[in-house]
């Protein structure tokens, strides 16, 4: 039971409370986080340091006229509690239920959906323009956190919206973090704090200068690098933010819900783009979290007195063996570098950092400058590993085309959360990345069957002297055997793992266990099926898969893959190459819509890949 | 004859003339560069504008052990004129002469490939590291325009390269301007001068300033707010980049040689990230050139003397007619606002833009704020037209995923150039969007036969109320007849243009005409083709196109894209989801290769796409 927070469902019904009584259901907010996010899993740290900063944007703004876009979406929780969706909160990020992302779909107060990071200014933009072309005042208020900001696109965003000068208030979440500890000097820039000492040295410095400012005309470029000089330690992120075309408030406690209030208010008086810092600090009100926010960061169920976790169940996660394995490699080789965007422990890269400092580069959440650093260590005789999420190495789409492929780079892309995430949804499912790099000339692409060909994969990659990309599933491996050895694989060459007579099942990647289970299945059904892992997306085995197709005359495919332009569309293009239009083929993969959150099993049992799933299409086709 | 340049093979030929002879030097490079752009067409203003300082890096810095990347190449002549590739210059960008980029493959000297924008950064990063961890002194030099800066990546790059404080070297060359005129606040502030008003205000603002200081203690919040106010002023881009934890130097006249030579040898003696700003003129030293710059960016053959080109031949090109039609359009419709990366020229937008300033927007170089900006306006009831050519498309694949696709948002995204671009090679050929947009759910993706056809795929486009790609090539159009009227075209349906019964030639897009061409050439060799005009890749027209493969049990496709996971494969796709594989099928397109540079006519030729190649595949197919 909640005093305030029961009676609130929508903007308005937050407005009817008065000043005062905001930081009460503040208090009740972030209770109401750590009940539901501790059952259900999700990201909580991020949204217990977000809570007062998001009650004063609605007490203050009139969502959805004003849009207010949530920049990832990792920090999006009490709008949604807010806005109509309290009841259904404990549903979020389960099948069938609430997203974990603002989603347009899901309520008119989810001005866009998110989930990739550093869009929120560009999509704030646009709406501000489109504000200013319909002659609304209404505010565009994109809220971006300081991890974000070291993307990119971020910044190409405030450059036009500093030229633009619409009414787009950019507010910065300032926690210091995003997920992991931030890098990068802009970010240690904009936490630069203003202290006493900063105006005594300040002043002095000013009282020297004004000593030596020549007469007009007398040298003034070198009087110019000296004034440079000696002011440049005084500049503030204000001062960075308003040389882009801002005008810049804070940095303003983001938990002092009567000054943030004062503040929004004031906001509607003011013309033209703002920007609003404002300091929280993540996992605000939870002390586990506040201590160790990187563990807070996205949670799975949790008991909140002790803030302990469900021990870690069953086999070593895909992560966790390829994190080991490129310590093992790295080792023996002190030509090996890893590079990760942001996602040190999310990539299992921690381990090489620890191990390998000046060897490990966190660029940030930049994976388009990540592939072309990688390109340019790669250029002068190392071999790096990049290690990113499927999702997110879609943003460097261009780079793996343009930096590596093309000039025919040794990078390593070791491709995390390939396939169906799970409870993350369409915006972090990875399932296209089999159809995006297949098409790149130069491109390797493999996927393992299990976490043991997993670090043969790896041992191949680096060593391949070619651009290759592999991805692997989120979650658990099998609790294979490992072999001692690290081997290299034959580029391009699969394996019979069974021999059938009716059918053969070519499998990729985390479809080979399922696929093999499937053809258990079907022997008790008086099926014979072969199954195949074919190791490679590309090259493809050729010689083996036509052998299979030859002896079966029927082929099934399957490949947690949109099948368009994927893993089957490959062996179709194979088998019509060759003439062997004769073999029937059925593709089991991604079907041409997005597939929503939900656990990996029932997505995976939804969309019929999973062993019974493919069993059942396999008995049909061979029985059609 | 050229009394220096003739004796210059190597950056070590160059090291030996006296620094007072680089001057002639520079100008004999110039003149011998307006003989020979002058004769093959290419970039002409900014490598004018590069010319002495392409001189002072080879004279102070030692290639290849230092390692130089030019960012984009669009200015790096001078360079490949310098390091021994003179005698070969006038085959630039000609069919099997040199590349009109730097290439690895190319020379020693090219330390990193480019053709698009702001990757040098990045690279010229990952260098100096490897220079780091190998313990060599070498340096690591980036040279990037004031244009690419625009793009999110080169920030990226500046922010881990201030962090990881290696022997990086970025040289600003700035000459105000891109390809067409800067946009963005940055570029307005890097841009700033300083003078001796300068001077006299912030000697002004720092005495009013002095008297307000605070006791220690005392409302510095207060005070800070103050003085951050009196000073934003006085920033300069030194004081910005210095932030990011560069060090600056300049600005610099880029022009003037001895200071140029005298700054880089002094840079030798620097450690950490660097900053060198030179202020060139793009054109330097050819007055055509400089008065309209935009005019003279990339040139065709012109005349030195009067500045003037050859006049356009014959029909116009599809560019042209994609501007006019947006403006038609735009006449009727308030909604339609317009969007480009500093392509208004290229994309033929700047109709649009002189006709409607307010619904016109220049990013930047910023592909993917560019298309979520679109997003942001689709969300809020507008009909954004993003124009930008195919391979740069490739920057935004992600956000065409996750900000326009995934939330079904109208954005139109004409896709310029797309297929073989002809002389600027491998990095700008567009030959892989059908590849890379065909998978995204909800896309619909489709190429008109003729200029005509595209007027009325645009409308289609705008009006479909969903996302939509269209992809068009570089160039004139066939001249054909303009409807009068733009009609709205049936989603997903395709036209039969000729019967035929021994095989039916499946076209799309710049292919549809060499087809009917083959079509007549195999009527008078015995065989009857039929040709349909696909019109859409996704969603295909499947009724048309399985008629066509039950008729004549024979497919043949046609498209200037990557055969993997293109235009074909769909089609097989569809043939066999449809239990068609009793129909053969041959796929024309692009091999799994990089298609080097040409004209457009003569790589169509070497893959057998043009109407000859295609006919004799045809022949060949049909008879086997």
């Amino acid at each position: 039971m909640y005093t305030y927070l029961d009676k609130i469902n929508s903007p308005a019904d937050l407005k009817k409370l008065k000043p005062e009584q905001l930081p009460a259901l503040a208090e009740e907010v972030r209770r109401f986080l750590l009940e539901t996010v501790s059952t259900t899993g999700g990201h909580l740290g991020s949204n217990l340091g977000a809570v007062e900063l998001t009650i004063a944007l609605h007490y203050c703004f009139d969502s959805p006229q004003d849009k207010i876009v949530w920049d990832v979406g990792h920090q999006a929780y009490t709008h949604k509690i807010l806005t109509g969706r309290r009841e259904r909160f404990p549903t979020q990020r389960q099948y069938k239920g609430l997203s974990g992302f603002p989603k347009r779909c899901e309520s008119e107060h989810d001005a866009f959906g998110v989930g990739h990071s550093s869009t929120s200014i560009s999509a704030g933009l646009g709406m501000a323009v489109a504000c200013d072309l319909e002659g609304t005042k209404n505010h565009a208020i994109a809220v971006i956190g300081d991890g974000s900001l070291t993307g990119g696109m971020a910044f190409e965003a405030l450059n036009q919206a500093g030229h633009l000068k619409k009414n787009l208030v950019v507010v910065l979440n300032d926690n210091e973090m995003s997920i992991s500890k931030n890098v990068g000097a802009f970010s240690s820039f904009i936490s630069r704090k203003m202290t006493g000492r900063y105006f005594r040295d300040l002043k002095k410095e000013m009282q020297g200068l004004l000593r030596n400012i020549p007469a007009i005309g007398t040298d003034i470029l070198h009087f110019a690098r000296r004034a440079e000089n000696s002011l440049k330690g005084f500049l503030t992120p204000g001062s960075l933010f308003e040389a882009l075309g801002f005008d810049y408030l804070g940095p303003l406690d983001g938990h002092d819900l009567p000054q943030l209030v004062e503040v929004f208010n004031n906001i509607n008086q003011l013309d033209g783009p703002l920007l609003v810092h404002v300091m929280t600090t993540k996992g605000k009100g939870y002390k586990p979290a506040e201590d160790t926010p990187s563990k807070y960061h996205g949670v799975g169920v949790f008991d909140v007195a002790t803030g302990k976790g469900a021990p870690k169940a069953g086999s070593k996660s895909y992560t966790d063996v390829f994190g080991e394995t490129i310590v093992q490699l790295a080792e023996q080789d002190p030509k090996i570098v890893a590079i990760t965007a942001a996602m040190p422990d999310g990539t299992g890269l921690n381990r090489f950092a620890e191990r390998f400092p000046k060897r490990f580069f966190d660029v940030g959440i930049a994976e388009q400058h990540g592939m072309a650093f990688a390109a340019g260590l790669a250029a002068d005789g190392f071999r790096p590993v990049t290690a990113i999420y499927s999702t997110f190495v879609q943003r460097a789409y261009d780079q793996v085309f343009h930096d590596i492929c093309l000039q025919n780079l040794p990078v390593t892309i070791a491709m995390d959360r390939a396939g169906l995430v799970g409870d993350d949804g369409p915006t972090h499912h990875g399932v296209f990345d089999l159809s995006y790099l297949r098409h790149l000339p130069g491109m390797t692409l493999m996927a393992p069957k299990d976490e043991n060909e997993l670090r043969h994969m790896l041992k191949t990659a680096v060593y391949s002297g070619a651009p290759m990309a592999m991805r692997y599933p989120r979650g658990a491996g099998y609790g294979v055997e490992m072999d001692n050895e690290l081997k290299s694989l034959e580029i391009g060459k699969g394996e019979l793992l069974v021999e059938g007579n009716d059918v053969c099942i070519v499998a990729i990647g985390s479809t080979v266990y399922p696929a093999l289970q499937a053809a258990e299945t079907l022997k008790d059904r008086g099926i014979s099926a072969g199954v195949i892992n074919a190791r490679f997306v590309k090259p493809l085995d050729a010689n083996l898969i036509l052998s299979a197709a030859g002896q079966t005359g029927r082929i099934v495919t399957v490949e947690e893959n949109a099948l368009q332009g994927g893993f089957g569309s490959a062996v179709l293009e194979l088998l019509f190459d060759n003439g062997r239009q004769d073999v029937t083929v059925k593709r089991l993969g991604i079907p041409d819509h997005y597939v929503e959150h939900g656990s990996q099993a029932q997505l995976r049992k939804d969309l019929g890949i999973d062993a019974e799933g493919i069993a059942a299409a396999v008995e049909g086709f061979v029985k059609s």
